[in-house]
């Protein structure tokens, strides 16, 4: 029987761990830290100090793994996640059964928490055999962009809304919330809101050395944030960012 | 000059605490707890077994303060809120006057994370003199609760709203959103939702030792919540809990 531990690490502050996740990579006889392109490399360089840092179980067996490259040339979206969930479920069955003989705990390391907008828990759910699954909740992109503006994520009593880049773009200011996060957005889909009334709270690298913030009325505030992360990207390399949007709710008040 | 530290120190289970969290709290002069109601003493005796468990700093002086109640018979619920709010302001100031003598490092040990329910930081704006305000992030009770589950937050690339109990019961389901989760739920308001091809996930007390979770399509799960609620709340004398409601998406799909 195999148990897989999906381990939430938080934002890349290596102090975004909690104790739980340090017992959890403690009680682990394989943890398996993927490797992504190389743009990312920092970010595997993270995972890898976190386990040098916090591992001190002497059994712990940590193992390095290539991820599949999505084929970005399909054109049926949907489609081409789903194969490549598949392809990534082919690259851990096989790893586990090469490093452990049918049985023993394996812990993943998951960026942010394991439950928000990541695939590790739908990739765990093709494995064959199936393992059980225990998910150890870590700090996410949303609460680190937060707590570094010292902004409540919600006005009081009231929803917010936590969506993609993709989706504001396409379809615009969704109804039902007057407070917005956005992830996974490549293209500044801010850009496409009406800035009258709205407020921009965002960073960059949230949690990491490199962080970058920003905030105050979208109007003046998109087009520096346009800028900085443009620079930022290419002194970089790469870049993940997340933002806030809130506007002036029905009754007038930006609470 | 007086620096406040809003530490989020998760949902019940002390292993929620993240390293950042310990160092914060290890960093203080003065740790501030609240007392709650009676009926809640068991929040106030674990803030309290957190302290002892990881606050290693001899000259961090501990200190349990009574929170004034809300006047619930304030016709104006804004209103009363806004006063309940002043009203601690002052308990805090006077506190940390009495305590320090006009400088140092203050920390408040807040539920789940300081920014998502909460009115720790709108409080601390209501102090004078203003402090420098830093928010520790913590795991919260979604976070605790889809863990528990172990079950995406999100559907592939879609968004979720987060909302409260009141809000579901006055207004139904919200445009925007086939994943909801909601909070602050003193009536189990999933009882006014149709439960036609609606599944829920339900905990309550999740990450403490008293966690109950219960899961399934809403026709027949939502029956078997109310009684286990009530039989909890009775035995327990109080009660959090916190759900997941997903519903097919308007392709049909249940992802
Ligand atoms: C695939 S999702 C993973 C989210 C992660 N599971 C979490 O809990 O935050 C990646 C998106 O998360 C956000 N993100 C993750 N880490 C970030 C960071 N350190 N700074 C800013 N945004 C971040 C960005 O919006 C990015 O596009
Ligand atoms: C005032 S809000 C505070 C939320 C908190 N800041 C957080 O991050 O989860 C209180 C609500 O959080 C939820 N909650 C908090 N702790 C919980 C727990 N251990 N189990 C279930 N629900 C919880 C319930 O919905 C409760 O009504």
């Amino acid at each position: 029987m195999i148990e897989l531990l999906l381990v939430g690490i938080g934002t890349g502050n290596p102090e975004h761990l909690t104790l739980q996740a340090i017992r959890a990579l403690n009680s682990a006889d394989l943890i398996l830290i993927p490797r992504k392109g190389a743009d990312k490399a920092d970010l595997a360089d993270l995972r890898r100090s976190i386990c040098t840092e916090v591992v001190t179980n002497p059994a712990a067996r940590i193992v390095e793994f290539d991820l599949p490259r999505r084929d970005q040339s399909n054109p049926d979206y949907r489609g081409g996640v789903d194969d490549w969930h598949d392809a990534i479920a082919d690259v851990w069955s096989n790893t586990i059964r090469s490093e452990l003989s049918g049985s023993g705990t394996v812990a993943f390391l998951v960026w942010g928490d394991p439950t928000l907008y990541d695939s590790t828990l739908r990739i765990a759910s093709r494995l064959n055999p199936a393992p059980s699954v225990r998910v150890i909740p870590g700090i996410t992109s949303i609460q680190a962009l937060t707590a570094s503006h010292a902004i409540p994520l919600n006005e009081i009593g009231a929803p917010f809304l936590v969506t993609t880049g993709r989706r504001l773009r396409d379809a615009g200011w969704p109804a039902g919330a007057d407070t917005l996060v956005v992830m996974l957005d490549g293209d500044c889909a801010f850009q496409h809101v009406d800035p009258a009334d709205v407020t921009i709270w965002w960073g960059a690298y949230v949690g990491m050395p490199q962080q970058i913030t920003l905030a105050g009325p979208l109007a003046e505030t998109g087009p520096r944030i346009l800028k900085a992360r443009a620079e930022a990207r290419e002194n970089n390399g790469w870049i993940m960012d997340v933002y806030l949007l809130r506007r002036k709710s029905a009754d007038g008040e930006q609470r």
